[in-house]
């Protein structure tokens, strides 16, 4: 049989993640790799109390199919928390904001188009655009986000600039207010459009983050949101915002994929946040990642041998460490996993040169506990680590 | 701002039958154009159950992220319920069988990739196979399926043909025993990989249909099956079952489009489907339906003017109608919604030539009571229908 595929398909790879998580899969470690928002968050009792009214009240409506646009008060809800003036017409439900991001890149990207991401970036977005086969261009950041200046040098021909504000995939960091505003204002001059990711802006620990980019210029943007984060990632339901120019061919892209995200989980979504629901919950979502936050950086400053760095993230799930020059973080990962720790190279993040001294510690699905004992697990681990020769490092890239 | 739409943007256009739906969309009109299953087949009581036990005993699991192939427990009851011997580990669960269409379309179609499909043919593939810019290629169809001879003067570098062998939409017929033994030798012969689309076979009135192509050749075909005809559309469940040749791509595909299908909604079919539900459950979804068609033929067969013509499909929820010499269902759809009846145009369903005359009806969703209003309403529009000039024809076509 002759299976011809596709020219994207060569180019679509098994997610990184997902082959060191399968490395890491050894009963009893402890892993600082996955994504995954901690169990104890998710609001069981509320969806069984959800699932047994809508089911009562509203069955075979929750079982049939329904619009690609959304269940309408589910948007109308979505179009209420967002901090801007947001007309429910223009929010489409996704079935999780990855689908947003493939309905973007469907409509935005052909072979070739430039598109422009932070350094690192989210690595489900890089597979989320990548079928399309832009090129994808790495814009030098700092600890604020995107250098503007890097921005302006590379934006020509540019079909748009993917950005995560709020305590971003991979880093944990956020873009300050004055960089927003100087993005905002420089993507509005040169006519670039801005796709916003934001499935983290809620998990905020002291002080909720600034205004989106979105909220500057709606009809610049793209926002992508998500449940995942502050109800549950198995439902798998997000959102996007969109203007007018670009929601319709959306919309038929979103039919084409799926034809609609599921009716029943919409209803459940709509009735649990119901009565201010979010307003209740999510901040005792904070103070669960904020303490694990706490208790992890505790322990990196306690157990971490000179050299080694890292950021102090104000939300989110992750926190980024560097190693002392010369070593490489492929290279911990093996010596990591031996003492049952585990986590993510920084290497994964980078659509261009990767800053092979980095990794992505998730600090929200172990505990405390947990914490304290991987952190210094991976200390000796970086200890034992011996610094890398250029031709190390390569074949450590080369291997993964 | 300046928004650059990707070229396949142009392509993808507002679905027809979503436009012809709007124009049906008055109060008391009798629908057959929809394709809705009968949502008095929907076992809500079996689902409230599933989910008090879901939640009550795996509530956590259920609402967490998980594996892009699907659920353990539910790929293996896809593989075990197939007529052929399938392995669990070529089971990929998708959020309905349309996400299986744009899988395909993502891993099978390059630019200018020639597309075979039948005539006509099922108009969510087309919508899924246009983003990835094919040239789609119509096969000369009979009431059996896609003619070999045809099929053999066209396939040369197609990448795949698409065919719904059981009660097709839109017509409703099958392919025979002999055609499908025909389709599956040549497809071997010539090395053509067949997608074979599957949403309405268990839905059989009198016998099940012969096997599928798949279970003939597995290698050189993938299968999409679907658990809205059978349980419910609004849970967005459906599955593909496809060879290593080509299998990690289209989970590769998958997990970039949505990361998986919702956790929650594959531990509950994965519950509702133990100990042999599907098999006391979809005799009764058959039963109803085969009182339907049997209540529209005979309403059919006393209603309409001669030189109309029908099938008598088999089994699954459509039947294929066609006009007098010289008339066009597209001038039909005002006259019948003018007396409060609703069908979709056969010129939809077309990707080459289209005949105007054909027109798609729906038996599953309205009553049997409505029927018969209905069906006397639609063959009043018909005496009121003047023929059309070939002139009327284009201009019909253009405006819709």
């Amino acid at each position: 049989m002759k299976w011809t595929q596709a020219r994207r398909a060569e180019k679509m790879n098994p997610s990184v993640i997902r082959e060191i998580l399968k490395v890491t899969e050894k009963p009893g470690i402890i892993s600082f790799a996955g994504g995954l928002p901690s169990p104890k968050t998710f609001p069981v009792a509320a969806f069984a109390a959800a699932c047994e009214k809508v089911l009562r009240e509203d069955g075979q409506a929750a079982l049939q199919y329904a619009a690609s646009e959304g269940y309408g008060p589910l948007r109308e809800m979505v179009a209420a928390m967002l901090p801007w003036d947001v007309n429910p017409a223009q929010v489409l439900i996704t079935t999780g904001s990855q689908q947003g991001l493939d309905l973007v890149a469907k409509v935005l990207i052909d072979e070739g188009s430039r598109v422009l991401v932070e350094t690192p970036t989210y690595l489900g977005a890089l597979q989320a655009f990548t079928p399309m086969e832009p090129d994808i261009v790495s814009v030098a950041s700092d600890d604020e986000g995107v250098k503007i200046a890097d921005l302006a040098a590379k934006a020509a021909g540019a079909r748009f600039l993917y950005v995560l504000p709020n305590f971003q995939n991979p880093t944990g960091r956020s873009m300050s207010e004055a960089r927003r505003a100087a993005l905002s204002a420089e993507a509005a001059r040169i006519g670039l459009p801005l796709v916003e990711d934001n499935p983290y802006g809620d998990l905020w620990f002291d002080a909720p983050p600034p205004l989106p980019l979105t909220a500057r210029n709606p009809a610049g943007c793209v926002y992508l949101g998500s449940f995942s984060k502050v109800l549950a990632p198995g439902l798998r339901l997000g959102f996007l915002v969109a203007p007018p120019a670009i929601f319709p061919k959306l919309l038929q892209a979103k039919q084409a994929a799926d034809l609609h995200s599921p009716s029943l989980n919409q209803r459940l979504v709509a009735e649990v946040m119901k009565g201010g629901f979010l307003d209740r919950h999510v901040p005792t979502i904070r103070a669960l990642y904020k303490s694990q936050l706490a208790a992890m950086l505790a322990a990196m400053k306690r157990e971490m041998p000179a050299g080694v760095e890292w950021n102090t993230p104000a939300g989110g799930m992750f926190l980024w460490m560097r190693l002392p020059a010369g070593m490489n973080a492929i290279e911990l990962l093996p010596l990591a996993v031996e003492r049952n720790v585990a986590f993510v190279p920084g290497w994964a993040f980078y659509a261009g040169d990767a800053d092979a001294r980095t990794l992505r510690l998730s600090f929200v699905t172990s505990s405390v506990a947990q914490i304290d004992i991987g952190i210094a697990a991976l200390a000796d681990a970086v200890r034992h680590c011996r610094p890398a020769t250029a031709a190390h490092e390569a074949i450590g890239a080369g291997v993964l």
